[in-house]
């Protein structure tokens, strides 16, 4: 890969990335699941259990359909305080690009407003991406928000 | 616009607004209404009032010499306590890019640092802006930061 | 420097600065000396000391050798609290480029995940880097972490 060729595929991920927070951000949730192929995998998972190689996720899906019905669920069923999220993400890193697929990471801090106003630390870790191109935009085929923050003071349902 | 000038588009803008928020946290405020044009406007609003369409904000300006005079006013009528500011920025996205006028999206943090040491979220948000040229470089002919924070404590002197 | 030029810059070096964040945010901290010339000027220092021209800084290191002496420190002799590190930056700016040696700023938040699990506000602060390069590749030749954070709540041993 050519340092050219490197520099496009950051400033094209990075695109991806910002404008697939901005969708959570924003409250445009049903806009979330399409930031990813039909058959994906999307998984939050403690820092821990990572490290260690056990697989226990504290959300997992695969494949869009159950994207969209966490979507469902949160604007139909769930009951959760009012917040709004905000996505501070730093240092996207393409790691490498085989086979047209691009291995991506980045750091992530999500913080919350609840009703009373203030903004907390909500969550914190890594997002570790495997992405490719679907007609000609990409998308992503794996994402999984590896976090630091084992403590969540609240049920998750807002994505990360 | 093609995909090349989008790049270069996001570079110059990703420049004017860290330089934007190195002026402010480095306290050379006496530069900062200089990354405005003479006619502009600046607005801190919460992100409830902008959701609902409802003017009102906690600061207004609509020139560049009512920025001059909130500088003015905070070396030498305010009062508050001494700080330091700390932006953290994420996620620049170019919205358009239409008659010469660039529509740029952001999210912030800012961070306030007191006299007791302690580093604490202040205020975090959406900037949103749109950016001109004038005599070859970058500046902004709106910003409204809107906010996520609608508890701040204290009063707001130092620009977000 | 032409803006091409700067944009290339600007990319390659925010690249060294998203791996350099990431080897200590995974944990591969014996990399991290790598990121240095032999001969090299590491330090953290207080933005109050910074901003008097008072030199007295927190950890100052002034070769390869003394990075990787922390190094084993950490690993062999320090008693601290296990935590996890995240570094979130924001706003790379490419300073100048003179007798090829660039210096460059961005801010800096680290936030730490102790064994309780919230992940918290460790330091924030500016960082200031000459960089230069070594068969290729770049280097830091002296890169200075200057804090707003003057409350430090314990030891710090982890670089930042």
């Amino acid at each position: 890969m050519t340092k050219d060729k490197k520099w496009t595929t950051r400033l094209e991920v990075e695109e991806l990335i910002y404008d697939y927070a901005a969708a959570i951000d924003d409250d445009r949730l049903e806009e979330w699941p399409e930031f990813f192929t039909d058959e994906c995998e999307y998984k939050i998972i403690p820092r821990e259990n990572f490290d260690n190689e056990m697989p226990a996720c504290i959300i997992y899906c695969n494949n869009k359909r159950m994207l969209m019905d966490r979507i469902t669920a949160l604007r139909k069923a769930n009951i959760f305080e009012e917040h709004y999220s905000r996505h501070i993400l730093s240092g996207v890193r393409i790691i490498d690009e085989t086979n047209d697929v691009i291995h991506a990471e980045c750091s992530y801090l999500v913080l919350q407003t609840r009703t009373d106003g203030e903004t907390k630390i909500y969550n914190a870790g890594k997002m570790v991406d495997e992405i490719v191109r679907v007609d000609g935009a990409l998308r992503f085929r794996s994402k999984s928000c590896i976090f630091d923050t084992h403590m969540i003071n609240t049920l998750m349902v807002t994505p990360i």
